[in-house]
């Protein structure tokens, strides 16, 4: 008995038998006597489909269009699972981003949620209704139509969970919850029972490719219990919490390390030589921003007195804008030079009891080293160590931490 | 120099390589100075596609999500068409039916405009844009999408047209013209260069398939100048408006008819004994109109002193709720039976010289029973007569009607 927000990714409701399934799953969790909420992204690969029309028109399309047309694949879904939930006899309404009163800012194709309006929704679940949300979309305050980028359905999912107080927000994918590293790279991976946000955060942005770190972020803030779990089986998932709601079993960690991930949607971008003066790296890391390309890893060296090398990674969408960018500021930012390369991954290690232990960066590195693989770049956080290693070298260095941090075994009280 | 509204169908924008070329059409219109708004439907059988889909969930979908689904197919084809006019460097902007302000009641998937708001219109065009409108779409007061039906795309433009006082409303289509007759049928048939509303009227709710009597009502009431003409070629078609515009070189008609044609999609019920006294049809025909049923012609015979049957005729979608909704009417109108027949065909003849002219009905039956074509029923207006006949001789029919008078001549004014 509460309010339950679910969140349906592409694979769940690619074809109109998937669709089906997931209905009954919606209709049985109304039947325990809860309210309702379901998100829903567009069918399989839809979206993709949608993005290659556009593609064979201009190379170049308008995002405001881009919104436009995107925004149809899940309207399209919504509306197919809000007749299979009413031929089951259940009431239900669908409604789009704007219907629901999801309002955005105006970046077309990359919007960021503002507010979600609950009046239209509580409403509805007032009369009884299951609610489809359209995931993904929004419209901005004058009506138009924006869509909200990677991992915008998750988004949504959360940011409608937190206006509705909802007691959980359950992701349904195709894995069946949060694994120590991804299984297709290390057999000996094992789900995790549970997760904090900031462990969930750092495996999430580092491709583990299961909840968008978005989502995640958005459900920290908010203090969204998420439930990430298969639509194909009835187990339990992993719950991604605060500290406080994964009731550890003891205080102190056996663990250091709740997972490795990879993320080979990165390339490294180098500027050499840049004055050693105040306000440079401002001055290019705000021109990135005004365009609007996420910067993940900084590095920046002091090699010699007067002048340095930066070094940053973004996603390998977002390369040759990047390069376009930092080539315009380049005579203004006084720097020499500008090299690039894609063909580079980054490999991590997460875990919150990572701070307090002293010598995880050297035994990952010396993991690495034995693995004989080269390390062009490293970044640590409290909770996390990246490196950015050749890409063909990825998979290799994965195998490598996981063993390493005795993530094969099975004395971690958090997994499974 | 005006403002004209452009509607290009499905056809027109089936692919990608439609979609470039009409984006070359609208440019050059353009580029003439005109303020251009093109009204778009779904691409190709995009709806059907939907529709399918829908029907694979369910037999029976609620017609509110029928109508999210199927807005879907504008929003497409209309962004993509944006995305092709603005890849040619000409500002544009696409809006659905709820952004422009096309205000419907709330009947779903058979919606009517109650009101286009032209202000978003008059700001983007005076902007300088291009301005693409979803066809067949709009909402309500409550921001509910709804689907205008059959005819809705044409139904659409010539909305918009008359909201903007347009110089013109162009329908772009995959044939050139208004014929005398079906082409496909009767190979004499020739294009007509102008034709007024009525007869157009009376044409098109007679299945000629180019111009749904909708739009060719909305048009006539609105004073809206329709041009017919093919999307895939330059030459002029046919226009349509009052008899006024359409400059006849000489004031009486030679010719009395301006074209014959036939609908299939039509179903016979017959009523029979239905007691001879006031209320009775009204009871029927209003139980019918609450249905949402549209009824065309009606014929009740007074075959004895207090007994009629009544005859009528709906679209072949509608028969069954139809004769659903007689069998409940049926005691309380005191009935004794019903019957109905799908198998038929209404073929008509159409002209606005025809009430002036006696005889135009007896030579109509006469050529009919030259060609041992049995007739079912008859109705009369001003400018049609229409008969039911077997769906097998309707073709027939109108060879022989086509022949009768002389449209197979070229001798007609009006004929290019």
């Amino acid at each position: 008995m509460g309010i339950v927000v679910q969140k349906y990714g592409g694979t769940s409701v690619a074809d109109t038998g998937c669709i089906k399934n997931v209905a009954k799953r919606i209709v049985e969790c109304k039947k325990k006597g809860n309210k309702v909420v379901v998100v829903v992204s567009a069918r399989g690969n839809n979206t993709d489909k949608l993005i290659a029309l556009a593609k064979e028109i201009t190379d170049n399309p308008p995002e405001r269009e881009m919104d436009m047309l995107l925004a149809t694949g899940e309207q399209e879904s919504m509306a197919l699972l809000a007749m299979a939930i009413e031929s089951l006899g259940e009431p239900v309404i669908s409604l789009t981003g704007a219907q629901v009163g999801i309002r955005t800012d105006e970046v077309h194709t990359k919007a960021k949620i503002l507010k979600v309006d609950e009046k239209r929704l509580d409403r509805e679940l007032e009369a009884g209704k299951v609610v489809i949300v359209a995931g993904f979309q929004g419209a901005t305050k004058e009506n138009e139509i924006t869509t909200l980028g990677r991992g915008g359905s998750d988004t949504t999912a959360v940011a409608v969970a937190s206006a509705l107080k909802a007691d959980v927000c359950e992701i349904f994918t195709d894995v069946d919850g949060i694994y120590t590293a991804d299984p297709r790279v290390v057999p000996r991976a094992r789900k995790l029972k549970r997760i904090s946000y900031d462990e969930m955060l750092e495996l999430a942005s580092l491709g583990a490719a299961v909840l968008h770190p978005r989502a995640v972020e958005c459900a920290k803030i908010n203090n969204v219990i998420l439930h990430v779990r298969s639509s194909f089986s009835r187990e339990d998932g992993t719950v991604v919490g605060g500290e406080e709601e994964l009731h550890r079993e003891n205080l102190e960690r056996e663990m250091i390390i709740s997972g490795v991930a990879a993320d080979k949607n990165v390339a490294r971008i180098a500027v050499f030589d840049v004055p050693d003066k105040p306000g440079i790296a401002q001055k290019l890391f705000v021109a990135l921003a005004e365009a609007n390309i996420n910067v993940d890893m900084i590095v920046q060296s002091t090699m010699r007195e007067e002048y340095n090398d930066i070094s940053f990674t973004v996603s390998q969408d977002d390369l040759y804008k990047a390069v376009e960018v930092v080539e315009k500021v380049k005579s203004d930012i006084g720097a020499k030079g500008i090299a690039y390369d894609s063909d580079v991954a980054k490999v991590s290690i997460v875990g919150a009891g990572m701070i307090t232990n002293p010598g995880v960066a050297g035994r990952m590195f010396a993991a690495l080293a034995e693995a004989e693989i080269n390390i062009h770049m490293i970044s640590t956080s409290e909770i996390k160590i990246s490196v950015i290693v050749k890409k063909d070298a990825a998979e290799k260095a994965m195998r490598a931490l996981h063993s390493s941090f005795w993530l094969d075994q099975e004395n971690r009280q958090e997994v499974s």
